[in-house]
């Protein structure tokens, strides 16, 4: 093992599967790189720590972030955004691998994915890119928090900023979406629509605060009118968390006139996104969100002390365990849970 | 002439011609309607007043407002918007010409053209679209307040809210981007990027707070990537006040990842704007503006004021000075004098 100035070795103890993963499998083809080991949302152990590491020491329970925050570069010092431009992606466009990896597989070097890389028992990763969490907390719990949790959840707390007794909408019902319906819950929104063309992800929806529930198959108008049917206008802050560019549209149109806000949070960069100027002009405010806006290394011990607080679930989004062994199963099984199409010509 | 409840009959004394007027004639082929009597960006007195009418009385300096306030609807009470659902334009999706029209020409209907039409002697309207102003304006300068300058002066300070200290860009240097220029000076900012391929325009733009000129005809690159590099990455602010859904894609990509905000002030119907959602999910927010955001009957006797206090300029907007019998010359000139593509494929 070489070990790296600033960078400690850590110990996956656990990882969630994202869509992310997914896309660069199945969407993105590898354009981002290949090969390459997977996996970016987990949680583990220090196990041995690099020349200048001050901060940690092995035995710390630690979560990969796949945002770094160095605290110094201009984007760290400013608090309007969260995306530090010390980390593996800086100077990147895309947002996948990292060129800069610590794997290599039969002397073939292998990918870092997002600059974690969580599908495998060890990883190597700089210190401005890992969380100290609380020692009490559970890892195969707040690994969640290391990718989609924190990203739904800020994304209608920090980026949309969700007002109390608002109406909102929220577009795809996977972890993401799930954890923006818990986070516009939990900014006061009143009314709160989950929208899925797989109806089965309604029941959840509702545990975390749905309060309507739409299924775009059952109507022949466009989603945007269903929902401006419903709310006198359209919606005051729309969430879009599939991944779909068609789906993007739908959400920023669902928007009421005058001061709706629309946020995008799935990700693909395999299309364009458009709209038509006067749904801007029209006052809709259309922004993106990336790991829900949270300041990484400052966010993410506190949603663990939340969890821990019982202020935000965790346990509630995991439906399935398995060993790391059994990722490639785990993949085929979030592909049908999703209905997502896994290629696209 | 007949009389409507709550309308005043308005004696236009004089108007400007902006690029709206253009776009409806030669851009949106009438597509909103035909025919129809041009203007909306006047200043004039009232001659009469219909039953019910208690603001005003004969004699008043007023401004005609192509959005209301009705000071009752969901949007006049909510502090976020200025869009009226009171006004001509409700129900619409097109925002050009009415239905609703008081004009008639050899015993045809003739559309009143954003429920204004000020290319013309006498007008009607309702109390809730007019102004009053201070007695002692100068109508043949205020009416620019009618429209271009409280447009890009407002998308500037209202709906970017431009910060002191920032780097802004402006696309498109007619009325509304040179008042959009003035706008980020006046809240502050210490960089203003004057954007046009017609570089005569920078001469003025100067003079309104203008620091730094780009003519993208001098450059193969494109003007995002130029406006990158100029300003380490990025403007803070960015305002499109061209009607080009191009360069409307320019103007986002212009803006600096993690906090920039870009304006749609530009206005067309025709085409569709795009852009990667990496765009916003990297941080930028895209907005529009109409009229600035100003509520419209607050916020054009405060701009009148403003001008009489001398904290903005409008004498140094004007190029000519005609008569209504000119009214077509006028169309030519400005024509010429922004040359902008008057017909699309
Ligand atoms: N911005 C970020 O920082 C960030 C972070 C993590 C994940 N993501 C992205 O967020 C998205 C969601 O991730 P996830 O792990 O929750 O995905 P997921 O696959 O678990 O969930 C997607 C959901 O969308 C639903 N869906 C598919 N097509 C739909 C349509 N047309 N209308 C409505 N719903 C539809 C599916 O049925 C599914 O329930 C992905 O695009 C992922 O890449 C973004
Ligand atoms: N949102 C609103 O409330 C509102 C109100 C008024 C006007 N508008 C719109 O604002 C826009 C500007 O109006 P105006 O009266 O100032 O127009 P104008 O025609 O006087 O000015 C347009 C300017 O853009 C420049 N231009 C053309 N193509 C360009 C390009 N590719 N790159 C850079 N510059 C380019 C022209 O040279 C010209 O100087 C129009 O689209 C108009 O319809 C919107
Ligand atoms: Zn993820
Ligand atoms: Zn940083
Ligand atoms: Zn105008
Ligand atoms: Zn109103």
């Amino acid at each position: 093992v070489i070990v790296y100035k600033m960078h400690n070795i850590v110990i996956i103890v656990a990882t969630g599967v994202c869509h992310t993963d997914l896309y660069h499998l199945f969407e993105g083809m590898h354009k981002d790189g290949f090969p390459s080991v997977l996996g970016h949302e987990g949680a583990g152990i220090v196990e041995s720590v690099g020349p200048g590491v001050t901060e940690f020491q092995p035995g710390d329970k630690v979560i990969p972030l796949f945002i770094s925050q160095c605290r110094e570069c201009r984007f760290c010092k400013n608090p309007k955004t969260n995306q530090c431009e010390k980390g593996w992606a800086s100077g990147r466009h895309a947002m996948m691998a990292s060129a800069d990896s610590r794997f290599t597989c039969k002397g073939k070097k292998v990918l870092q994915f997002m600059g974690t890389s969580t599908f495998s028992q060890y990883t190597v990763m700089n210190q401005i890119a890992i969380a100290k969490i609380d020692p009490t907390a559970p890892l195969d719990k707040v690994c969640l928090l290391g990718c989609g949790i924190c990203t739904g959840f800020g994304a209608a707390v920090n980026t949309a900023k969700v007002e109390p007794g608002s109406t909102c909408a929220v577009f795809g019902l996977g972890a993401v979406g799930l954890a923006a319906v818990m986070g516009c819950k939990s900014a006061g929104a009143k009314r709160i629509f989950a929208v899925d063309i797989n109806p089965d992800k309604f029941e959840k929806a509702k545990v975390f605060g749905a309060t309507d529930f739409v299924n775009p198959k059952d109507h022949d108008k466009p989603i945007s009118q269903v929902l401006a049917e419903m709310t006198n206008g359209g919606v005051d802050y729309s969430l879009e968390c599939v991944g779909n560019v068609t789906v993007m549209r739908s959400a920023l149109e669902s928007c009421v006139k005058g001061w709706g806000v629309s946020v995008l949070v799935g990700w693909t960069d395999l299309y364009d996104v458009a709209t038509r100027p006067i749904q801007l002009i029209a006052g809709r405010t259309w922004k993106g969100s990336l790991f829900g806006g949270f300041k990484s290394k400052d966010g993410v011990p506190q949603m663990v002390k939340a969890y821990l607080d019982k202020k935000v679930k965790l346990d509630e989004f995991i439906t399935h365990n398995m060993t790391l062994g059994q990722v490639n199963d785990a993949i085929e099984l979030m592909k049908i849970i999703c209905s997502v199409p896994v290629s696209k010509s």
